[in-house]
């Protein structure tokens, strides 16, 4: 059995964000696919595991987590991968996975599923997410203008969180022109050894029968 | 000099997580006043100040800091007070601050905005918000059930960080009338020795010349 087990589905972005932590760590992980849209999150059995009712979740030894940026704090100590350095270093990814969670993320993935996965077209509601995805990129854009990462020269798990949903961009449908820093960042996150697309790293459907 | 200086505006509840804790720990702090509501988080002063041009900002020696939740660890540390005893009380306080910014305060803080600040009527984004905000509610009084505070016996900033908006609860305009244990807990939080409203911790305007 896998060292790591991570409940997940292939359209999650906060599924992604540990997925790609494991994969680029090299860690002795594997996904267990979460039946997210056939109402699994939804069931009692699943909220008696997390009970906001969300993937990922994440099994390690007697450690059972939700929320993807404890997790990526976590997996970062216990890897020694993509972690702080420094205390400072450690409270400014913590500033920039809290500004993913409460301003990139929380617009991105939503207005993403309406209009690219609950195609309900455009709508009062995506026109007001869009603008807010704006105003959150435009923020990472001005902090990303000259640096190579988000804190400091090398990748860290704040990367990871705010670049996961970002590359379902066509889904998204914010477009990233205006972003220089932005679409320069992404690219160098892109390159690192061993990346893979979310829908390349998880399951969208639920394994056959062995 | 007070040793921790807090930027922050009275309507802010971002601003009252690391207020209230300051607060109740006892801690030597003075708020410094934000203008907000003239634009100020969005001069090229403060942006160099937070790249990300909102309030609170924390500023303690050398350390200045944005982000609510990151502020709320660091003070906990400093203060020892509302923190952690264990790796594991760690992690979950962290669950919840994060729930809290990507599903509690995101959709709370802007619906209170919407309906009590700039008075947009009810309209699809404020709709959409408020099924958003019933649906963070259900997960915290569900949480709730059988507890004293979110992460066990004794108050946390996990506290601190969930209740703040929900103070503001009759101009976010979410009925509590089914959530009693959130009632219940918000009762709790409101009986610690100190507590005071946000209304009554933080300014709500520049202090007249001295």
């Amino acid at each position: 059995m896998p060292e790591y087990l991570l409940r997940c589905f292939a359209e999650s972005g906060n599924s992604y964000k540990p997925a790609i932590l494991l994969e680029l760590a090299g860690a002795d992980w594997a996904p267990v696919f979460v039946d997210y849209f056939h109402g699994e999150t939804r069931e009692a059995e699943y909220r008696a595991l997390n009970v906001m009712g969300e993937a990922p979740v994440l099994e390690h030894g007697d450690v059972t987590l939700s929320q993807s940026g404890v997790i990526l704090d976590y997996l970062a100590d216990a890897l020694g991968a993509f972690g702080a350095e420094t205390p400072a270093e450690r409270r400014e990814i913590w500033r920039w996975i809290l500004f993913d969670n409460h301003k990139l993320t929380s617009y991105t993935a939503t207005l993403r599923f309406m209009r690219a996965i609950a195609k309900t077209g455009e709508t009062p509601v995506t026109d007001f997410l869009h603008k807010r995805a704006e105003a959150a990129y435009a923020v990472l854009d001005a902090h990303l203008a000259g640096k190579t990462f988000v804190v400091g020269e090398r990748p860290t798990i704040a990367d990871l969180s705010l670049s996961a949903y970002l590359f379902f961009g066509d889904e998204i449908g914010v477009p990233f022109e205006p972003y220089a820093n932005i679409r320069a960042w992404l690219e160098r996150i892109r390159s690192l050894p061993g990346w893979k697309h979310p829908y390349d790293l998880m399951p969208r459907e639920k394994p056959a029968a062995a």
